[in-house]
């Protein structure tokens, strides 16, 4: 596996666009188009919010019949908590689109990002499609990842190859994230920002092993971030296959394997790079549990530290406040020998058997000054293990969120 | 019922008294007693966190009985994580105090708050107790409030009197709270800043009926405060009732009844408190769920919503963003239908059946600048309803938990 080129338009057969269709307000770009040449396999994962944007209810929907030829997508809107006027625009935005691109408005799955409960700009997104379906390239790749911005920095997208039979099949992607981080995506049994991951791949793949490879890159990867504890209303990842790289159909064995460690590898690259440039972030948290009594344990376990405002804040002040890490352990509900339980932070040890060993506090306190925090606990009771991403908590985190007004 | 003066010293027979003991690094107060002259019936709830600190266990221990005739308590050093050193220094304090005041050892309850992992300071404490022994008084429930105060700005206490039987029976508290604030105390099944609060009561009361009293104020009162989600390893509440007032022994009835109501004032009010005064507050958030599908349901409905760091910093920037709070319901994992939810914010209707309507955003912003923020949701399922407390997250909550150094 390499890393290529290209983001979301590097395999074959993708095309996409993004442009300013006056959603934002700043005027940024804020609409995108991606839309396989041929129809491709696909599969999506959703909020388990209970509350669902209009678009996540539509594309649940069109999603049943396990392909798909485009995604419209905008931010600056997240047409939630918009009633029947809320899904009468999701589906005009797709059937515009799919009037444009000449396809069945089914073939088209459609996200939103933005403010909850703002009527949605129908008209503005109708007309800036309009515009997208003439400018789709293949380079367009990068646009359409400024285009999905909402409080993010810095666009995010990855492009890698692997060599499948031969043939050589590339895996693009883009994504956003930035606040309301906190996602918990399922398949459709089912903020303001949110989670947004489109990815595209010319590998031919069965539908039910393209499935079955999503929902294990989105659990270790999307599912286990958090920059705030709050599940939007439209965390959103979709995966369209188009088959272009001319690669035997993959559906098992050593094909599958390696086609799902590259999806878990770009999902990974995506997730961690979503913590890192969460809303004020200054670093990015790493939280490992090991030995855990079960996965969902570990799991839990991670999360819930990664989540600690108490913790977040602590690291944002280069504190090495360990306190904090068993505390939140304790209350994480899972199962736990409080005396049991060693800790490190970025490799070095503070807790020993459940309680404070003595170490350099001034290096620990160097280590926490830099850019990534490593936090390691060792619970000492099974066999299970898991990773968690998170930020640290700061004052631009209050910041953009008082002062982004509605 | 009426409110008096006195707090924790108010009911007949209890002294107090708070004291600078050297545990705190600013030198302030750190250090308290609460004694009944005669023995007191007493219960007691404590953390859910699985990491307890050795205060907790040790008064678990020592509530067995249902008796009590004193409590202990620092500031400054939880005791917590501290493993067998620290079992042995909450065993001192509670021994040292017994010595002093001519008890036994498991008539006294102990409670720390303060840095998870910190060695205790023994000597100190002991030192201290031998002070504060001597300055016991009727008056000094004052000073036991403000030493037992971390990142608090103000002391918290109140008394009240009722009337059962003829005789007038009065309820005394205290409490802490500010950060590490997010109570799920239970009878013992069952941080940093930590909440407290030490009820008296000159009531005579069956111990079987002070628990259940004791239970169903906490569970409606501090179990439903939340300043940043972080449950702490010592959160502890304690009431000793000693029958000094000399009213029938209650233990059912309307004498349970009224007891039970003005414990729940108490401890409603303190609670209410703790959240107003949550580190970095400039605001009290209160959430009301009604017609819900189970009291569970209401219960985390409130809370979720009340914990959210996104409504938070919304309402710290006075921002009418109605959409964080349908997503925090759609996430707290209750019965929902989305689509019958109403919110009302300072009384003022935001969503009718789970969409927005207009209101007068000028107006609400002027209600959301002010010291309360009501936040009500009827979400028209069933006949269930709660409330739970929070506050606003602001600079300042980042600025104590990044600069509050171990």
């Amino acid at each position: 596996m390499k890393t290529v080129s290209g983001g979301i338009t590097a395999p074959l057969g993708f095309k996409a666009a993004g442009i300013a269709a006056g959603i934002k307000r700043s005027g940024n770009r804020d609409l995108a188009l991606i839309f396989s040449e041929v129809p491709a396999a696909a599969a999506g994962m959703f909020t388990g919010n209970k509350v669902k944007a209009a678009p996540v209810i539509l594309s649940i929907k069109h999603l049943k019949s396990g392909a798909a030829s485009a995604i419209a997508v905008n931010a600056g809107n997240a047409n939630a908590c918009n009633g029947k006027s809320g899904m009468s625009a999701a589906d005009k935005m797709a059937g515009h689109a799919a009037k444009l691109l000449k396809i069945k408005k089914e073939s088209v799955l459609v996200a939103s990002t933005g403010t909850i409960g703002v009527p949605f700009p129908t008209e503005r997104v109708l007309k800036g499609l309009d515009v997208l379906a003439k400018r789709l390239s293949r380079d367009g790749g990068e646009d359409a990842a400024r285009a999905i911005m909402t409080t993010d920095t810095r666009k995010k997208e990855i492009a890698v190859a692997i060599n499948v039979g031969g043939k050589t099949v590339k895996i693009g992607a883009i994504a956003k994230g930035a606040g309301m981080i906190c996602p918990n995506m399922k398949f459709f049994s089912g903020p303001h920002a949110t989670m947004l991951c489109f990815i595209t791949t010319d590998a031919r793949i069965k539908p039910s092993a393209l499935k079955k490879a999503l929902g294990e890159a989105v659990s270790d990867s999307f599912n286990m971030v958090t920059v705030d504890n709050d599940q939007s209303t439209n965390d959103t990842a979709f995966i369209m296959a188009n088959g272009m790289s001319g690669c035997h159909a993959i559906s098992g064995g050593i094909s599958l394997k390696k086609f799902s460690e590259a999806l878990k590898f770009v999902c990974t690259h995506l997730a961690k790079e979503m913590a890192r440039d969460g809303e004020g972030a200054t670093k990015l948290i790493e939280v490992r549990v090991k030995s855990a009594g079960s996965s969902s344990d570990a799991r839990t376990g991670a999360r819930v530290v990664a989540g600690s405002n108490l913790l977040k804040s602590a690291i944002f002040g280069a504190d090495p406040n360990w306190g904090r890490v068993m505390a939140a352990i304790g209350y994480s509900g899972i199962k736990l020998n409080p005396d049991g339980i060693d800790v490190s932070i970025c490799g070095m040890k503070v807790v020993k058997a459940g309680h404070g060993v003595s170490f350099d506090r001034a290096a620990l306190r160097k280590h926490l000054s830099g850019r990534e925090v490593v936090i390691s606990m060792d619970l000492n009771l099974g066999r299970h293990e898991a990773v968690a991403w998170g930020c640290d908590l700061s004052y631009d985190y209050v910041k953009i969120n008082a002062e982004y007004h509605t």
